[in-house]
C-alpha cells in the first residue's frame, strides 16, 4: 500500500513505425505534449518526468534522455531521470513515476518512454540484458533465449506444432482496429505463423515482435486531484516489481517464471483483488512463449495449459480473458522502452469507454505485466 | 515534503582502486553486503535495490544490472530497477530509493553504484552524456565542455592562473586520511597543478577526478523504523531534482548553473533550511571549475568568487564550509554510477562522529549535490 493513491489523467501516443521520421527527443516530447494536452495541464504544471527507453547508448550514442526530452518539451527545470530494467524499462518509469506520486513529494508527473530501433545493431543491443560474461559469451540471446523455452515448453507439454500460433492471432487480430499499431491491416492465420521464417528453431518470425520506432507517455497526479484534470480518471491500484535468477540457466523450473509469480501476487495484495476481479490482461507478448508463460505464472492457466486458453478462443476480445486488446506487442509493436506505456495508454482507454471498435464491454480491473531479459525482472500494474 | 521520513540506517563502500580485480556484479553485490551488515539487516529483509551506473553499457557490454547485481548478492525476488541521470546516476538511485520509502510500499531498499571504467572508451562513452546530435559531432566532450566553462570564468571574472588550483589541493589534503580513496598518499601544491598535463585549455589533468573503479552502497528505512537497525540513523531531509537547458550553448549565462540552483532551492525550502544551516558541503568537484561554479549556484558566494573561497582556506576541515571532506571526486575518486553513494556514505560517517582524523566537529546539516552532463541535470540532497 502506498500512503497516497495514484491517477493518469492523461495519455499520449506516437503511432508505432517501422522507421520514425523524427528521432528520439521529438518523438518523446510529442509524447509528453499529447499526454499534456489530453490532462489540459500547462507544461509549468508539470513537476517532473520520468524517462525510459533501452537501446540509445549502442543505436543513437545518446544517454542522459530524460533531460533531452524535458528541454526537448520546453518542460527546462522540471526533474528528470531515467530508469530502466532491460525491456521492462517502460513498466520501471511507470513505478517510478507512482512512487513519486505517492511519496507526497511530486504532484504532477509524466512517465515516457521512447525507443528508436530502426538503425543499428539491434539483436546484439537486446542481448546486454542478458549475461554479458555467462550466456552472452555462449550465444545467448533474447531470441535464442526464447526459443530454448519454447522448446522445453513444447516438448514437456506434448503442444502439437503451432500449439502457440493463438498468440500472434489474436494480437494481429486485435490491432486491426488500432491506427496506432505496426500493423493495423495485417490479420494472420495459422498458416501463415508455420510458413514463417524459422528464426531459432522453433521459434519463427511471427512469433516474436517486431522491431519499430515508437513513444509513449502518461501523466499522473493524486487521485485526491484527478478530476481537476479530467472526468474518467484511471486508478493505479497497484505496481510492483520482483526478480528472479539472472541467467535462465540457474532457474530450477525455467518454465516457471517466478518474478511474473511474485510481483503478481504482491500487485494481487496491494489492491486486494483477485484473478477473478481481473477483466483483461495487457501481458508482455514480446514472444508466443512469454505470454503462455505470463499467463500460468499470475495463475489464469495451471503449468502446461496456458496455450490451451489462446487455442480455445478464451483470450479474444470476447473471451474469458482478453489480451493485447490493441495489438498487443505483436502486432502493435514492441519498442522496447515505450512498450509499457503503449500499453498504459491502451489500458486507459479500454478503462474510460475509448476503446472504439475493441472496446471491452466491461473491462473493470486491468492488469499488466512487463518482462525485463528473459524474465529475471518482472513489472506487474493493477489499474481500475 | 514526503509523506514519511526517510533514513539511512547503514553504509557499505569498497576501496576506489584504479583497476579492480573483480567485475560489475560483485563490485556491486559486495557493497551492498557491506551495508546490510552494518545495519544488521539480513538479505530476506530487504524489499528493493536501485542501482546506479554510467558506463556499463559500453564497457562491460552489460545492461540489466539492477538485477544481476540482486542476483549475485542473493537477494532473488527483491524488487530491482536502475536508475541514471548521466554522471548523477548515483543520485538518481538514491532519489528513487528515498521515494519509494517515503511512498509507504518499501519498507527497506539499498541504493547501490558501482562503475568500472578501467577498461574500454571512456571518453567517447562520458560524452553521451552531451547531445549526440548537436555537441558530440562538434567535437564536444564533458572535458572540453568543463574547459570551455573554466575558460569562460577565468576571463570574465580576471582569475588569475592557479586561481582554481585550491579545490584539487583541499580534496588531495582530505582523501590523506581516507584509506578507501584512490590517492590516499597523494598531497599535491599549487605547483604540481600548474606543472599538471595541460589537456584542453586551460583544463589540466588536476583539475579533472580520475577514472576509476568503484561501488558503494546505502539502506534507507523509514525513520520511525531506523532505531530497530542502528543507534546513529542519519535522516534524508530533502531530495531534489532539477534541470537546465541541455546544451550548453543554449544557456543565456552559462556560468550560472540554474539546475544547481533550482534543485537547492528545493531541497532547502522542503528541509526547511538556509545556507547557514549547512555544516559542509560534499560537492561534484569532478573539475575544479564545477566545484567553483556550484558554490556560486547554491548561494555560498557571489559568481566569479567562488574561487577565493577555495583560495583563502574557507573550504578545508577547519573553514567555514568544508567541502570533499573525505577526498571528494577528485581524489577519493569518482566511479561515476558509484559516486553519489560514495558520498552519501562520507556524510554518514562525518554526521555520526566516524570520519576518523577529518572528523568535524559540528557538521550539524550536510549537503549533496550531483552533477549529470555539464549541468543539465542536478540532483540535491540533505542530511542530517
Amino acid at each position: 500500500m502506498s500512503l497516497r493513491e495514484v491517477s493518469i489523467v492523461g495519455i499520449g501516443q506516437l503511432p508505432v513505425q517501422k522507421q520514425a521520421s523524427h528521432g528520439l527527443r521529438e518523438m518523446g516530447a510529442e509524447a509528453v505534449r499529447l499526454a499534456l494536452a489530453e490532462a489540459g495541464m500547462e507544461p509549468a504544471q508539470l513537476q517532473a518526468l520520468y524517462a525510459s527507453n533501452m537501446l540509445a547508448d549502442e543505436l543513437q550514442n545518446q544517454k542522459h534522455i530524460a533531460t533531452l526530452i524535458a528541454d526537448e518539451a520546453g518542460l527546462v527545470g522540471v526533474e528528470a531521470l531515467e530508469v530502466r530494467a532491460a525491456t521492462a524499462a517502460g513498466a520501471a518509469a511507470l513505478r517510478v513515476a507512482y512512487l513519486a506520486v505517492a511519496s507526497g513529494q511530486v504532484e504532477t508527473a509524466v512517465a515516457v518512454g521512447v525507443e528508436q530501433m530502426s538503425s543499428g545493431l539491434v539483436t546484439s543491443a537486446l542481448a546486454k540484458a542478458l549475461d554479458a560474461q555467462r550466456e552472452v559469451p555462449d550465444g545467448k540471446t533474447l531470441l535464442s533465449q526464447n526459443a530454448w523455452l519454447m522448446h522445453l515448453y513444447q516438448t514437456q507439454y506434448g503442444v502439437p506444432e503451432g500449439g502457440l500460433a493463438n498468440f500472434p492471432i489474436t494480437a494481429h487480430a486485435n490491432a486491426q482496429h488500432n491506427p496506432l499499431a505496426l500493423f493495423p491491416d495485417k490479420p494472420i492465420t495459422a498458416e501463415d505463423v508455420l510458413a514463417s521464417r524459422l528464426i531459432t528453431p522453433p521459434l519463427r518470425l511471427l512469433d516474436c515482435a517486431p522491431i519499430c520506432d515508437g513513444a509513449a507517455a502518461v501523466i499522473l497526479v493524486p487521485t485526491a486531484h484527478a478530476r481537476r484534470y479530467t472526468d474518467t480518471p484511471v486508478q493505479v491500484i497497484a505496481s510492483a516489481t520482483a526478480t528472479d535468477r539472472f541467467r535462465v540457466a540457474d532457474r530450477p523450473r525455467p518454465l516457471q517464471l517466478v518474478a511474473a509469480e511474485l510481483s503478481a501476487q504482491r500487485a494481487f495484495a496491494q489492491a486486494g483483488v483477485g484473478l477473478a476481479d481481473i477483466g483483461f490482461f495487457e501481458l508482455h507478448d514480446a514472444f508466443s512463449i512469454m505470454a503462455c508463460l505470463l499467463l500460468e505464472a499470475v495463475g489464469f492457466a495451471k503449468a502446461g495449459e496456458g496455450w490451451r486458453m489462446a487455442a480455445e478462443g478464451e483470450l479474444a476480445l470476447s473471451g474469458r480473458l482478453p489480451i493485447a486488446t490493441l495489438g498487443g506487442l505483436k502486432a502493435r509493436g514492441h519498442p522496447i522502452g515505450a512498450t509499457a506505456l503503449y500499453q498504459t495508454c491502451e489500458i486507459v482507454r479500454q478503462l474510460t469507454g475509448r476503446a472504439g471498435h475493441n472496446q471491452l464491454s466491461n473491462p473493470r480491473t486491468a492488469l499488466l505485466q512487463s518482462v525485463g531479459g528473459a524474465a529475471a525482472t518482472v513489472i506487474t500494474h493493477l489499474f481500475r
